[in-house]
């Protein structure tokens, strides 16, 4: 039994409110249960200076966690530095949003999404990922409108879940109390039936390639229902 | 004639939503028109070393932005470590809401404030304070409820409001608009009607005695309406 | 009684020995009885980056105290980085020359005020503006008589002087013993009459708008003798 | 056609040489082809303050490169920090190996494994745990000699091999000339026959799970010969 | 021709003043031309953590520069860091004054030395680590005066002297105008007669051994003198 | 006698093994006994701001250690930044190098050296500045083989030994076991039968200019048993 009850394949609820900052070109909160993170994205029109001249696009994405978004306050990245886990965390989600992307259609520019954990219960890197393709969808269309991005670079939204094997079992997206014992548990992101990243990953434990497969069935599952949440949020 | 439309002595519209996050001891998310704060309280019982066997409680705040809380996005700390104007500002909080705590009925332990900028409109130090001190608040309620605080030590509120000369005039709660005009702005903290820190600054600018007895006057009208929110939110 | 047998309205000795150190463009040593702090300007004919093509000058300062400068040595902040608390007097005493400076008339150049304590017994940051002020004076002088600035960007003295409440009584010019033990105390920045910077803090402890007109009228009569010590180096 | 001529299914050659440092408990120096990387096992009798009075052993890693043993110098890490990809490869050192350790049978000890990269082309984090596992082996194979350990906590070996995509076809172990180009690679970190983590990234791309299960195979293919190496190399 | 107009073996007026500042147990002003450095020796009854228990008795220092102390203006250490020079500059001067110290006599304490340069005109770590003893001298007398310390672990001074090859001659005492044109330099720590660091450096050049014992000559001629004003400023 | 039971005078063995990384433009690994240390040179077409459109080339040099080339495993710097005694060793092996450099003949480009110390028994600055020259030699001959540089800016080596004074006696090449026990040591850099370092320190002790005569003579044996090896290893 899950400790929320839920059924093995069963999400949480999922609800993406947009329009949520004043200030940027996009921006969503994303709620995973008791996961909630706000992601922004925003236009700079001033390419990094490594893609200056490529013709290309880039994105790129941060990632923060408030001090008391987790159960036990955690010391403040702004006076310790980003710790090994946030750098990784967030060199993923640029990564797959940048795999969903036509950079030759987005032409000359970058945009930043900014994804900050306001509370926390697992999953926040999926939800980051989820949320900032929500906020990325919202900033192009805005370019779009102005006429200056001219073909759609965001065809299919890029979603990602987590999913492991909790007390024995494959289990869907992962909160607190279940990531904190699973022996094995990944992330999958995915975009149009297509994967574009898999880390899976065993603390003190192994898996065989038939429990990697269940877990791709259920994240399958999982990423076709926030393939309709973000869809919902964009329209 | 104010951007806002706002009279000289009128304050933005504030709201002081409490519990709002499932982990912090105390909560809240203050809006000052368009200036939003997200402030928590965790409790440690715990002194930092240089309080240990003081018989004296203590109270810290810490400050952030997030990187788009700004119409520009500004770089984030986490990357680049706290400026030295986050570094001021956290300061100010500690020291403000310090000054309205009983340490001794506090006992030996430590209240961290972290007050968190979710969008900024001018004014987000003083919010901070405002809110900060409703956090605050509502965990030591919990802390009294559950036996081990006694005696109340937070008797009258803590409040802060920004004021200054804008466009010639003497002006209450200055927005983004006005503060980066504004060449002379001030920031009152106060408490039971008396004063905790006035950081009255001119930016290529000089002010009279008359017009700090002016910003002193909006200071304590601003502070009074605070006190209702504050009150009416921990109630 | 004060512990060094003052009035409370009496300033401690203030000396303001010019042309102490020969690289320097404008020098001088300033004593407010035992805090002595070395003030130098540099003439940089380039300015910042943010100030490129503006038309106007820029002044600003940097401040450091020798590890012995107290009575207790502190850690080297060569070391440990800039502590919070002096970058916020670094940046006090910026604003405070700054707003006493005419930009136009001093042209597209920079100068660099260093104020570093040599000897501490409170009151430093006041030093150091005032003493500052005087090598900044210094070095327009030299300027001036190049031809390179014609028209005196510098009319009247920026000084600073301490105010508090040590004892149930208003006092001027905090030494070290009061101001470790003043529950209020203040700083004030004065040009012209008129005021630029006023820092009142209160560390466990409140004040009234009685209290703070009773030391805003002692910090006019520190100025204004502080004024006379300025007008005498300078000539 | 791969540019070394190989194979898909085909690993470059790998040699493991034992004992090369005369200070380290364990060391190998692995050639995985032309990427070198020297692995020394170091026995800290302490444990990290985490792990204290746990009755578990513990096993971290640390990873380098020297700065020209890539094509383009690289700055040096020891001037500038490290990366947020060297981080993130060390983590991923540490968790692969502590998965094949009997954590209860090392007792109360660290062995702290530092990979050192002298040549890289493609693989170094692979080649890392692979002979990282070596050093560990001797290091704690000269425990069990000295009966400090009774129990073998290290059954079978780690070990790593990437994967990916490149043009278009399925190859194993990617050289930096194939690494640089491919659109799709992975890692794939395997023990006893099962896997222990598996990252799979696309940049710029995405992948099938046909195409993930080919890539599995031919990481199942290459782990059993990285086996027999490692079997050799520690007997 | 020396630029100073000096014979090749005439050294700078020195002077050495005590008792300059309030606070620390030991200080002085030492001039050796244009060149001042501020020395104050801090007595800690608490032993750096490698020394605990070793019946020893520790002697350290640090090194800086005001900003202006030079002709152009250098990066304040306090927001950069301390340089490799101005590291290697304090190990030299802990060193060598360790070298005059009976460790057993003082006993097990840490005298701190801070040298801060007020102004430079070359030689300024040779006039740190002479005026830095006369400091730690009297910082020691004060020790004894106070009964804590019996034996006197200070008997000959250690005094240090730049000498050097300019426009092909051996020269006493470098400025920095020959400093700067040196192709040769050294510094000679000495004390009783005996070496205890030389230091010679060429820059750009080479040198034979009959100029080292030219150089060697000068040296023990300058470090004679500096003993002179040492003795006469302790007594 | 000597721990290693070699006479006074006698060098460990010495052997310079070229060409051992595939990318760098000149490389070597010298072992000098058990020091073990990788030089590798990089030739950059750029300069250095500082350097530019001066006419001349600029050769530097960057030092590590791997965290278990000692006997006790240090922390990684890459971690912790670089230490005082690492940055003053590669300004040594810079400046060192440089001196045996003819810098017009070079042309305005920059060669960086780096020494990485695989395994240490003493003497690694040293082994590093002459297996550094050898990397460098290597590199200029790769360029002049191009034609870029016509005149051979390399004439002579430049090699380097420590002396020490251990158990009384002057000897030459002291290994780690010397090395921790000496109280004075020194290093000896030369080109041409002429000095261009000499760096002799004394810990807790002093030393006659006798013995430095003895030490120099030691040093010149020992350095031109080191250029037979250097010029053997280039030819």
């Amino acid at each position: 039994m899950r400790p929320s009850g839920r059924q093995t394949n069963e999400m949480r609820p999922v609800t993406i409110e947009t329009g949520v900052t004043m200030h940027a070109e996009g921006s969503c909160l994303i709620k995973c249960g008791n996961t909630h993170v706000l992601c922004t994205a925003t236009v700079d029109e001033k390419l990094p200076p490594f893609m200056k001249n490529s013709g290309l696009g880039w994105v790129t994405a941060e990632y923060g966690m408030l001090p008391r978004a987790t159960n036990t306050r955690m010391r403040r990245e702004a006076k310790n530095g980003q710790s090994g886990r946030t750098q990784e965390i967030q060199r993923l989600i640029g990564r797959s949003l940048r795999a969903g992307v036509d950079r030759v259609a987005l032409g000359e520019r970058q945009i930043v999404v900014d994804c900050d954990v306001i509370q926390a219960d697992g999953g926040t890197r999926c939800a980051s990922i989820t949320g900032g393709w929500v906020a990325l969808k919202l900033a192009v269309q805005k370019l779009m409108k102005a006429g200056v991005v001219i073909s759609d670079p965001l065809v299919d939204p890029v979603a990602a879940i987590s999913c492991g094997i909790y007390a024995g079992q494959e289990v869907l997206d992962l909160d607190y109390p279940e990531d904190s014992e699973a022996g094995v548990d990944g992330n999958f992101v995915m975009t149009g039936g297509k994967l574009i990243e898999v880390q899976m990953s065993a603390e003190g434990s192994v898996f065989s390639r038939a429990q990697m497969d269940g877990l791709l069935n259920l994240a399958e599952k999982g990423v076709s229902e926030l393939k309709a949440a973000q869809m919902a949020a964009v329209n």
